[in-house]
């Protein structure tokens, strides 16, 4: 880990959200392909193209600080990739299979909600003041997502789900 | 996985949520030994006792429902209380740790917020009416603490490390 400063700390977790991000970018048209709601696709579809712009970030984040990110693999967001293939294998397509998507999907907005949060405060300790509105940004769409997903669960597809 | 029906999709996630709960008690203790900073300290151990209190509160749902809980580890909060190891082996006592542990215990609390608020929409369309009472309690609980500690990274541990 080599965490002795807040910078390092700063730079370990910006690491570590920006190899979750390359996950998440890489297992979320698969997961749109999966499900049956409409609704939920569609959901999948611009959360994709929001991790794309949220990557992009990332990188002005490392241009405008110099900082160098580390090669380090998000454990976390493998696991909930994991798991969402296992959804896919394991439950037909229908709407239990998109209610266990749902759930699956707002750990992964609430892991990086809880990331963004952490490097927000900690940019703003160490002054990064143009870093903050980027992580700013990213952070609400992560939010805005998780309450999307929310009411998707709620008027859609669970209620399909429980009249099985 | 064996998930079939929305019901299967509640006694996965609470057998999940349970493994969890189960695991953060275990961990918490050595946690608050590990801070410098006495609020947070406090944070940790009263965070304990409501975890206690989650886990009697998944007890009760087991009870009023019938479910049977699967054995299954949550391996999300494996991970998570591992990185929490990583931390204590590898950074000082200190300022900069206290950020680090408070950064994975938001990590932690929205883990959590993400299972309980799936549980709480599984249990809305099942229509388990006292049960969404007892889930809605343990996620307000997690929230709180969850801002408890944003309040903690920002008014205190945070400012002295980056002083350093």
């Amino acid at each position: 880990m080599a965490v002795k400063t807040l910078e390092d700390l700063f730079i370990h977790e910006l690491s570590d959200i920006s190899s979750a991000e390359k996950q998440l970018a890489k297992a979320l048209p698969r997961l749109a392909r999966a499900v049956e709601n409409p609704e939920l696709r569609q959901a999948f579809e611009t959360h994709l193209e929001e991790t794309q712009g949220q990557i992009e970030r990332i990188d002005e984040i490392v241009e405008l600080t110099g900082f160098r990110l580390k090669r380090i693999k998000c454990a976390a967001m493998e696991g909930l990739v994991e798991e969402g293939k296992e959804v896919i294998e394991e439950v037909e397509k229908g709407p239990v299979r998109d209610a266990a998507l749902i759930g699956g999907a707002q750990k992964v907005e609430h892991y990086e909600i809880a990331s963004y949060g952490t490097l927000c405060a900690l940019a703003k300790q160490l002054g990064l003041n143009d870093v903050i509105k980027l992580l700013q940004a990213t952070l609400e769409e992560e939010k805005a997502t998780d309450q999307k997903l929310t009411l998707i669960a709620e008027g859609g597809g669970n209620q399909k789900a429980a009249s099985k």
